[in-house]
């Protein structure tokens, strides 16, 4: 077997054996099959697609590629979500201690941002001391004290997914279905889950920006994590505005807090609920969604969140760095927001230095966008539409218009539901 | 500008500037850009091809990332003539010092053959001595002395094209009608020429398996060509049949003689003076096909070619090795021979050496077939169809089958023209 044999036959429309995929996966992440192959072959996918059959294959060589977590070794059942991300969406730093408090493990191995606003482990590094490079024995003793821990990919972990990501990054071969659902559901479905609800978003602030693009790869992840004998169920929701009031690490933090302490945004609460009783129900644990906004109200999920915060090294004094300029953005005339555009708010915190640019860029933890208006929210001329967090005033000043531009005043606003569809399951 | 950008606007299938194409093709040459970036380059031209613009910008970047014949510093007319290639194709030994004893300068830069039977490089290294390395000071004066030369493309002729070329080669992105044209194209046109004759080859002995794949490959070069302000016209020729009773290199170096003679195979002759017919014509120089024809009967292209051997180092006494096993193929039946399958020709040919399955293999200059029967011929059982030449015999026994089954015999035949379209003009 010669690699450009295989992609020859991906090229032509053909469907690949999963011998072809494990000898491809295999060489590649030996280094036996250079990345130049690996690129046409990626190129190819992108343009030909792959089957449910060949995707699952391809999900399973990456998932092999390294260690796998065997469930046997933890305890209860082990349930995860994952999101493929918007702005503001901060739901997994809630959702882990709160399905913990409902009785489920959740052992989330969680990523870095590029671009926008960063990723779950940029922002729990927010909180000084925070560690998210556990090893697996420290992430297994968090995961049976507390019962969720989250924390970054190892280096054992789909390494072939690692490798293909960094490569499809400078390649043009990001945006293919297969692709992205292998590079999830590898590293997801390595983690030793017997249940996993997927959050894929829609729209500006999201990376597919169709509902069509969304419910997609959402049924291509279902039907891999089904064929490789998984509860799978995918939630499809808007990601046109962002999610709650603040985007930046630091700030999103803070705004979890105050959903964990019962409070907080009401869309944000909203969504984490809903996702957490996704989970329960496909982990057989019934619970109504009243009982689940319990185990807010009543601290449960905080005190898991402080003891899984103990646990990994950080300090639960809840004290963050604080940005030096702090600006009120505000509002040019009297109005109802009608829209708050995700994209350019994302953005805007990019600029600000909130997420990354490229790979190796740091992220400023303090920075970004809080206490922005919502969508259907009525202010007057002056108001503040939201208060801008920079270290720079270059930065700030280039930011601020954008922000500016984000917001849209009219006269009426028709909300629309946040979950849209949900792929292998029903509403419940 | 960052490759990734091209990638992916090609990827999405529009059109990329001549300076795009600059940046890619420099940063390639230079190294800067890797080949994973090149190879998903190359698989997204697989896929949305590229407009006449674009081709002719890749072509001039390619031609332009190496030296460049200045036009000036050679006598005469300077016309050339490349084919897409063939089985028993060798019309360039007798092309060039026909088209030189006509009065044009003929400075041909040929390649080797990879896979089936050699290329035009490896047919005259059957000749003792004969040189395809000469410095350009060398090539220079060759064709001041004799009016044509055909030497080797040094590592400063169109070296993006060689790195792409051996990318390509691995990567499943061979078969791409720009890729292609840019790659034929830069060669030629870095020669410094005033007109082009293309041999643009279809069926099965050739690269393009149809007449409809020929005439796009050669519409797209004619294109090239003439948007780089050359005369350029291309003839769609017939490759179902090997090209004269001959394959293998010094088989078909003793062919040609044969027609620089004045006899020789009918095909041959007739395709040769075709083509030179075609080269005189587009550089304005009035010959008839018969005032060509003398300069084979007369011995002035014979001349031009014993005079090139020998300024090249060639030994001009015409002794070449000798295969140690001839064994003649056999008629199994009375019949008219109504097809040879130059496919399997080759095929059997590559068996016995004649030609490369890798890049570094050797080539057998003195194996191959001689004296096939062409289609039209009346053969009774037991006489020879051809002859077959091995240095092994094993080699033997497993190529004689291939070669058993090219010929079909039948009860009639209905001849078909082999020259079948030419583009960029006209059937002169």
């Amino acid at each position: 077997m010669l690699p450009q044999w295989i992609i020859e036959k991906k090229r032509d429309g053909a469907e690949l054996s999963g011998e072809e995929l494990r000898f491809l996966i295999q060489g590649f992440t030996a280094g036996s099959i250079p990345d130049y192959q690996m690129a046409a072959f990626a190129m190819a996918v992108y343009f030909n697609g792959m089957t449910p059959r060949e995707t699952a294959a391809l999900t399973l060589e990456m998932m092999n590629s390294g260690d796998v977590i065997d469930p046997a070794t933890l305890p209860g059942i082990k349930a995860d979500k994952h999101s493929t991300g918007g702005i503001g969406d901060k739901t997994s730093l809630i959702l882990a201690p709160l399905a913990a408090a409902c009785g489920l493990t959740v052992p989330m191995i969680s990523g870095r941002g590029l671009g926008i606003t960063g990723g779950t482990l940029d922002k729990l590094e927010a909180i000084p001391g925070y560690r998210t490079n556990l090893s697996e024995k420290e992430f297994f003793q968090t995961l049976e004290n507390v019962g969720c821990s989250i924390t970054g990919q190892t280096a054992q972990l789909a390494p072939a997914d690692k490798k293909l990501y960094a490569l499809r990054d400078v390649t043009g071969t990001v945006p293919s279905i297969p692709l992205i659902t292998a590079s999830i559901m590898s590293k997801k479905l390595a983690e030793g889950l017997d249940t996993l609800v997927l959050d894929v978003k829609w729209g500006k602030g999201a990376f597919m920006k169709t509902i069509e693009q969304a419910r997609e790869l959402a049924t291509a992840m279902v039907e891999v994590g089904t064929q490789m004998g998984k509860k799978v169920r995918a939630l499809i929701t808007d990601m046109n505005t962002p999610l709650g009031r603040a985007a930046g690490n630091a700030l999103e933090v803070q705004e979890c807090l105050e959903v964990l302490r019962g409070g907080g945004p009401d869309d944000l609460r909203e969504l984490t609920v809903e996702l957490t009783a996704h989970m329960l129900d496909l982990s057989n644990v019934r619970k109504t969604r009243d009982e689940i906004f319990q185990c807010l109200e009543n601290g449960a999920a905080l005190k898991k969140f402080e003891a899984m915060v103990s646990a990994q090294g950080g300090s639960t004094d809840w004290k963050f760095s604080e940005a030096k300029i702090q600006e009120p953005l505000l509002a040019p005339a009297d109005g109802i927001v009608t829209a708050v555009d995700a994209e350019r708010i994302g953005k805007g915190c990019l600029v600000l230095g909130a997420g990354r640019q490229k790979t190796d860029d740091s992220v400023d933890h303090a920075v970004g966008i809080a206490q922005m208006k919502k969508p259907g929210e009525t202010v007057k001329k002056g108001d503040p539409l939201a208060v801008i967090f920079s270290n720079d005033w270059k930065k700030m000043d280039e930011s601020f218009p954008m922000f500016g531009k984000s917001f849209e005043l009219g006269d009426s606003f028709e909300p629309s539901p946040f979950v849209c569809e949900v792929i292998g399951g029903e509403l419940i």
